[in-house]
């Protein structure tokens, strides 16, 4: 079963995005899309930003942090090609893999995962009031509590951190999730196990810094996030 | 600590990776440059591939196979672009995310990750039997012992295909890990707790098709994977 928000359905293969073509401005799609958009967001941390670099195509993992309007990325390497071509289209892409899908047939083999691809012409954020906020954004969306227990950013900190806004308006979100498609067909006679084989993530015990005195207890908001 | 196979260390930001001027050839940075290469792509299967599509950069998820020499995907949604522009490079991103980075101050939070960069001009795999090898790699990295159970494709599938080959030339391997680096200078004294949050990763209980007859036993390849 794949479902796709904002754009035509497209079958079969595993992990097939959407491409550009089909994609629509997610504020012309109401409010199912835009909470489908959230929802995958709001599940990671983790981006793959896509930025052209002399055209050719640079792929580098980076955070994100969102607000309802922006997503605000962690620039560092991208700047340069930004500084390059300030008005160039970036495509982010945030994929979360849910299992895989086993099936009777190799064919039929797929993978169960939710992504979201936004496209747009970032912005370098420089007003620090803005940066401190996608910071908080950005450091909230990987370590929820951090950015009241850790020391803030200061100026000279924040003037060497390359923060990149990116408005969420053109986007497409696809989910792909249950069992095989070949449960009807001829291979359904094979007498083959068929299902899914679910892929899980979790947060292990923290790890105290081996430079760290004797005494400093690990914080609520870190030690609750424990799922092992 | 962030270590780097085969390009210049990059230092302090959180996920940042190289940007390709210096990328050198895998094959002349000797052995460990390749098998921390073949150590990222084998602790996978998936990776965000970025092509470019009229010049924007699209960067979709798909799952890899590879060999010695070879890097396989299953090419589906990048076939168009790449019969649109046959001689174009493409970027092939495989991102590993160990665990968070909390230091003590928020400018040195990071990401533990390993990260491979392959860059390539990709060629539609078109020999049958190139293909079913490519396939079997490509279906093995992701759910193993499932080539040898499964039915393989028939002739139809296989022409229904879309497969890709990049050669594993030019690569780079990006590793961090370790402990935050502030528990040394002055925001030592704030007496915060620092440390690591591993990110775990594994398999959960296969879940049956509901379409699948009684009696049917997971396999062992299948149940042996899980890890919770």
């Amino acid at each position: 079963m794949t479902e796709t928000s904002s754009v035509a359905t497209s079958e079969g293969l595993p992990l097939s995005a959407t491409d550009r073509t089909r994609l629509r401005r997610m504020r012309e799609n109401g409010r199912s899309g835009r909470a489908d958009l959230n929802a995958v967001l709001a599940a990671g941390f983790l981006c793959h930003l896509g930025v052209s670099v002399d055209g050719v195509p640079m792929v580098v993992p980076t955070v994100y942090g969102a607000d309802a309007d922006t997503l605000y990325l962690h620039g560092s390497v991208a700047s340069r090609s930004l500084v390059a071509s300030p008005e160039a289209t970036v495509c982010v892409t945030v994929t979360h893999v849910d299992g895989l899908v086993l099936a009777r047939s190799v064919f039929e083999h797929s993978v169960n995962y939710r992504c979201a691809m936004i496209y747009g012409v970032p912005r370098v954020v420089t007003d620090p009031e803005e940066k401190l906020e996608g910071l908080r954004l950005l450091t909230e969306q990987a370590a929820p509590g951090q950015w009241d227990y850790a020391r803030r950013p200061n100026r000279k900190e924040l003037a060497a951190t390359t923060l990149l806004a990116l408005a969420l308006d053109e986007a497409s979100v696809k989910i792909s999730a249950g069992p095989p498609d070949d449960g009807e067909g001829p291979d359904a006679a094979l007498g083959l196990w068929a299902g899914e084989l679910p892929l899980l993530t979790g947060w292990g015990s923290p790890v105290p810094d081996p430079a760290l005195p004797a005494g400093i207890p690990v914080p609520e908001h870190i030690a609750a996030r424990r799922t092992t």
